[in-house]
């Protein structure tokens, strides 16, 4: 059967697909709030069962909690399908995940984040999209997969057209997959006979701009509380007498970055690999536009800021940040309390580029906040998680699979990109499965990805449904 | 009758006075936040029926809702008594508030808030204590009026024993007493017929050290909101290439005081009026010791900091001060999420010494921040309330009335002393009726008032009692 075929058939039953796919959203699979856990139970099931259908031999795995791992304890869903006979095509291991950020802020979604809705693409424009929770991040991008195989299937009776394959879908992308590695640990028999992973929870260069990305950030979380008092104070008569963690919080933390926007932490910078000129050439190729990008979510041209010397594309695919994720600390509520706090928090992470360390970096950070604790307090310090960044070699014969797929799909040869986000499970199965990743994710810039009124655009939708076809299409070739 | 026959009948009637006060203290009168406004009203009706039950003509004025009020609109108690017959003793204007703090964070108390209980004054110590919100402040401290009063009205049929008194028992001074200064200009001609204001709501030197305060510090109090994006983003995809709102918020906020702690605005001290030699020498006079001072709330001396150049107690008696009184923004939840907000929020306030204007002050933060925007971001600025902090002439014969009447009590000479927090009805009352005040309180540094597990020694409030009984003694002899 050939890739068109299977096209054929994406199209004249989306209407199926989306159904299904709307179900799934359904379904509150918050992993980083105990709170969901069964609803997290509920949605692995709902991915076995899809995967079952089609004729995998599809199963729950189950984990356990992991230390400082909150919210964990999530199933993977593992499902394998063996190859037809005589078929030498490579072992494809497919990861997603059938988790999903908190929803809050609440009151800002449009419609409720687990009901999904479909709206017209841009407000007047042509094309839909799917607003929900999880639209797009990422199970839409698993569906994408899913209905790539059920074509496949219902046209020669083998979901990947004969190709032997592995898929694992987790339940803790969102809280830091404590429990990925050591599952992969544990299945390394199985797994490393694969020959490449396949991940689809990236995005495109833009609207109609088919990419594929081969590299994306690492990413160390964490969690700091200054503490001073030991007990809350009134501001007239401690006020201007005793340290108040809020003031000192916000004195540190605005020390985090210099002037030119670079990290001030000693040696943060020591495993940076410098961008080739050749690489920053490709990029100004792209013609990014950060200006209109800016625009889009309501910042001027002034805002179009960040690490000195380097270009808005280039400081997201290439260069390591720090950002304040969250602060918290004394009276937040209405009105007026003249109060200075015991402590005060914050949630800072750290994107980082290939070679940095998540875990040498974290150990910096503390060893800098301990030289900088202020007068009279003390620190306490979590570290919620990190994964290193990945970066996969150009030439690999299976990107250009994926390249060639993407080509039949949509008509257009993908771009070459890198993406700012993190996704740790590359880093983590290039250093145990020694497993190269291809990135073939259909996300735009403005899916508002973990913020309210998340969507995915159906015309996305459809690329990546019908790239996946066409992938399975090459391999089987 | 004299001052130790009222004292007698207090010793006498105790039981049933700590009584009284812990039934108004079961009344949850929190006014800052709208849920609680019913219970606001209950605790001014509890507190107009003790007045009206002594002989005075006791009644609720209603307010309305004030703009940029939060919780506004709580009745304002006014209760008079006219004077016996030949009576010349001087009118008195007391002054007080039934209305509490918020009591968060809730899981830090150790009984519950208006469940009022007693306990050992100290751990293992002698005396006691009651814990409740609202123990000091305000309601314990108006009960040591009103219990006095009572003494008086049982032994000589008249409350304030033959004095003509007028009590004005507010319910906003938590939230910024919005309504007050309309209530004093509507009730001028009355009013403006009073000698001299009491109120009895500061602290006393240290336990066992009465004490006269004759200033208090103004405040000013800010909300303040930095945005940036119009939605929340993802940290990976514009992580370095946007403005951080809270990032920037710590980098503003960071500059709020210079290296020797001074507050940075430009004008923040034109109307400061310097510390004399005088007043400096009487303070260290005093031997207040800063460093015990810190241990008790867990500070090391390395906490001992605020403005260059001044001891502990003239940067919280003679000197203004910033305060950042809360912050949030971006996720505060469980776990981790990598956002960067669409905006982070502050409370900032300033407490203020004699002649600083609240509302210039309020602008000149306003322009300072204004003047301070990050790039890309834009400020959302909310005044919520201030008040100007007040002087009185030490010479004052009611200053002497007072002072003779706690020697009588305590059998010790108070001392003259100034609080670092904000009565602002004092500044109000000097402005529109030209009335002194002479504040007359006996909580103590440690009664975590606006914490949780506020608290009021019974040794403090029985000085209090029988100092305020004296004081009605000294007036009418």
């Amino acid at each position: 059967m050939s890739s068109p075929a299977a096209f054929d058939w994406l199209k004249s039953n989306e209407k199926a697909s989306i159904d299904r796919w709307m179900d799934w959203l359904r379904i509150a699979s918050i992993s980083t709030d105990p709170a969901y856990k069964s609803d997290c139970r509920k949605a692995a099931e709902w991915c076995r069962d899809q995967f079952a259908e089609l004729g995998f031999d599809a199963k729950l795995v189950e984990t356990g909690e992991v230390k400082a791992g909150v919210g964990s304890g999530h199933p993977i869903v593992l499902a394998t399908i063996d190859p037809a006979p005589g078929n030498k095509s490579p072992h494809v291991l497919f990861y997603g995940h059938y988790d999903v950020q908190p929803v809050d802020p609440l009151d800002l979604w449009e419609s409720k984040p687990f009901e999904p809705v479909i709206k017209p693409a841009v407000a007047g424009g042509p094309g839909e999209r799917v607003v929900a929770r999880g639209a797009v991040d990422d199970k839409g991008q698993v569906m994408m997969f899913l209905e790539a195989c059920r074509a496949w299937k219902e046209l020669t009776g083998h979901p990947t057209g004969g190709a032997k394959f592995t898929v694992m879908v987790e339940g803790e992308e969102e809280c830091g997959s404590g429990n990925l590695e050591p599952f992969v640990r544990a299945h390394k028999d199985l797994l490393s006979q694969c020959d490449v992973c396949l991940i689809s929870d990236t995005g495109m260069l833009g609207r109609g701009k088919p990419a594929i990305t081969y590299g994306v950030r690492g990413l160390a979380y964490t969690e700091i509380t200054l503490h001073a008092a030991n007990q809350d104070l009134h501001s007239g008569l401690w006020g201007g007498r005793c340290p108040n963690p809020i003031t000192e919080l916000t004195r540190v933390l605005a020390q985090l970055h210099d002037k030119k926007r670079r990290v001030t932490i000693p040696g943060f910078y020591d495993d940076v690999i410098p961008l080739s000129k050749k690489e920053r050439a490709n990029w100004k190729a792209l013609k990014f536009n950060s200006i209109a990008a800016l625009k889009k979510i309501g910042i001027g041209k002034d805002g179009d800021i960040g690490e000195a010397g380097f270009s808005a594309m280039e400081r997201e695919w290439g260069r390591p940040t720090a950002e304040i994720n969250g602060i918290w600390g004394g009276y937040t509520g209405k009105g007026a309390k003249t109060v200075i706090p015991a402590h005060a928090s914050a949630k800072v992470s750290f994107r980082l580029v290939a070679d940095q360390d998540p875990k040498k970096i974290t150990k910096l950070f503390f060893k800098w906040l301990k030289a900088n604790t202020p007068d009279g307090c003390r620190w306490e310090l979590n570290d919620h998680h990190g994964g290193f960044g990945v970066t996969v070699p150009i030439d690999s014969p299976h990107l250009e699979f994926a390249s060639r797929a993407i080509k039949k799909a949509t008509g257009k040869r993908p771009a070459l990109i890198k993406s700012g986000g993190s996704i740790p499970v590359a880093g983590m199965l290039k250093d145990v499965l020694k497993l190269d990743t291809i990135f073939m994710g259909f996300g735009l810039d403005d899916d508002r990805v973990h913020s309210p009124n998340e969507k995915f655009e159906l015309d996305c939708f459809r690329w990546g449904a019908r790239s996946h076809a066409a992938f399975i299409g090459e391999l089987t070739q």
